[in-house]
């Protein structure tokens, strides 16, 4: 990759490693959910009936994992929509891209929160925590585009448009949107999670039309 | 990769990064497996005699982890020989890719739940979790191939015969084959878990002739 | 990757997918290792010393990491070296590679085996796991090599004379020597762990020299 | 890969298969970080305040997961500034490579000390046992650079005036630094702490800036 034509400007590099570092990154944080689960263990004798109820009262930590699945997934796909466009990277998009990382595994984390407290007296709580992260998720992703179009010679050619119109979804959907969501949610917190889920559908049908 | 030509058509792009991605699934998948391995805490005094006893009363997490870890390869094989056939993605393809990984990371789980529960009286509603698991997966497959071959060009030049033959063998033999097994689990666990077992010795055969 | 070039003759892929996907197998299985790391407990006052004793009382745990972390980095740079000879593979390869894999990721149990039942009357019953867990290893790496070279223009070309020197190291030194180290380890723990590691040095040595 | 171009000289190999390896390992050490956040559990009721008390309470574990996130983070940038020089290996080099990937999974590990005991009197101990981590982690990366020029053909060409200078930071400036962290650790481990992150800004500085 880097190996075979040596760099030409000192500090940009290509971004195939990039790319195979940050899918090991995706990809386990995809995998680890699944640790999660936990067996069911029937109390008293084990049956059919007791094995079904075991496993219908985890229902919220199914729900927990494949609500985290895809919502890491969808960020893997506007990842790789992203650095699609990009060709070279340099340190300052590396530790952007670290920091975006950051949250790609934290995502777990709030997700698990919610699932376990939402029943409870603490769903704004977890709600706020929960829409918190999707904000910083947002800057992170803004900062990314932001490093990659600034130093203009990072991008594929005649990609600086495609990336400005990303850019806008990040910081005039994205962030805007979220910050609502977690300023709605010590008060409303299902609105909050609608708030989020509809985003997510928008992030794959932007992603699915062009 | 992606980087070197720049995009051509909007909305499609190597496969690369997505086969990257999945490998990476794949293999955190089949290696987090061996997380379910304890080691055997003999009872009262330490002696080699124990320690074998010990070991061999994991038998049934041991049989969990050799079944599970081989079940991931094969549909990595799969996997593998169906991407052989594609050139390109798009988000729909990537989505449909995504479920069919959600699958891979899902199977120890149901693994774990035959190993636990077999000589139980739930033995029945344990396969039925398991054998159902892997109608989804055949779906999923079917989704992935379906999406592929739907927008032609997706496809490498002179594939579409083989990948409409990978079509019928999911649609045709294992979808119909895994419902079976899900329908009579629950009267018959053990025969639901020889059409698995025959399923993937024909998915092993299937691809070593090809 | 396979995707520029349509493949030629069906049934044969080129391997880096093949090397992608078991380099994940590789790194995780190494990095895994880490989770068996415990902090120390120290128990009463929390002062310098305790914490000290604390840590010097995991000495096993840090072994068998260190230890396993090895042994998979020397098993990794065989493998490396071995797929550096070959340039397709077909579905048998594939599936010896799996059961090679199978055991890579394997590889930490019987290490954590040996580190907790090293000092007590089971010495001998967690060599003979141990090594016998190598003599298996042993036969997955020859059966990667001889479907390698049976199917002869999977390979290199002008790399079937180091290919088949690999295979003689195998079952000429590997296979043998692994066996009588699981053979007297009942007897002689001792000897058969010095065995081990006396190959690994070997392994090392003959990647370095040549 | 490996595999296009059959090997000119014996003994050296392309640099492909050993970057993905090696950001396997980073990606994952990464990754399972956050296996160690744990969800809050409030006592008593469950309302919003306890809930918000229990996430305060975990502030050392979170710190730890930022800061071992950001450290193996700098160590994959150093790794790709490292290794964009190098375009071929020996087993030398693989091996010395696989010593720092050692370090690379062992670096939770004391930061998770350090959280847990900074505010006991244990703090030189712990502080002691981390700064201690990065001058052997020093030393690998010293040697990595050390196998790379010594087999100057290993070098991308041109190369070897900035790997000198790479190697000068390491022995120069890493190494005596940490050594000094390491050494006033029991007496000052704020200062011992104060150290290593003054190296790191530095780090990320001197990767910005070429």
């Amino acid at each position: 990759m880097t190996v075979s034509n040596p760099p030409e400007s000192p500090g940009e590099k290509e971004t195939g490693r990039l790319e195979a570092f940050s899918d090991g990154v995706f990809s386990i944080a995809m995998t680890l959910l699944v640790l999660e689960l936990q067996l069911p263990k029937p109390s008293a004798p084990t049956t059919a009936a007791s094995v079904w109820q075991g496993l219908a009262n985890l229902w919220p930590s199914y729900f927990a994992f494949v609500t985290s699945f895809f919502t890491v997934l969808i960020m893997w796909v506007n990842h790789h929509g992203i650095f699609r466009l990009i060709r070279r990277t340099n340190a300052r998009l590396m530790f952007a891209n670290g920091f975006l990382l950051l949250l790609v595994t934290v995502v777990p984390f709030p997700t698990a929160l919610v699932a376990t407290y939402l029943k409870t007296p603490a769903a704004g709580a977890v709600c706020t925590v929960y829409s918190g992260t999707f904000v910083i998720a947002s800057i992170a992703y803004t900062l990314v585009l932001v490093f990659a179009s600034s130093g203009g010679h990072l991008l594929v050619p005649n990609s600086s448009r495609e990336v400005k119109r990303k850019l806008r979804d990040c910081y005039l959907v994205g962030l805007p949107l979220y910050t609502l969501a977690t300023a709605v949610a010590s008060f409303i917190p299902a609105l909050s999670l609608l708030i989020c889920s509809g985003l997510w559908i928008y992030w794959c049908f932007a992603s699915v039309e062009r």
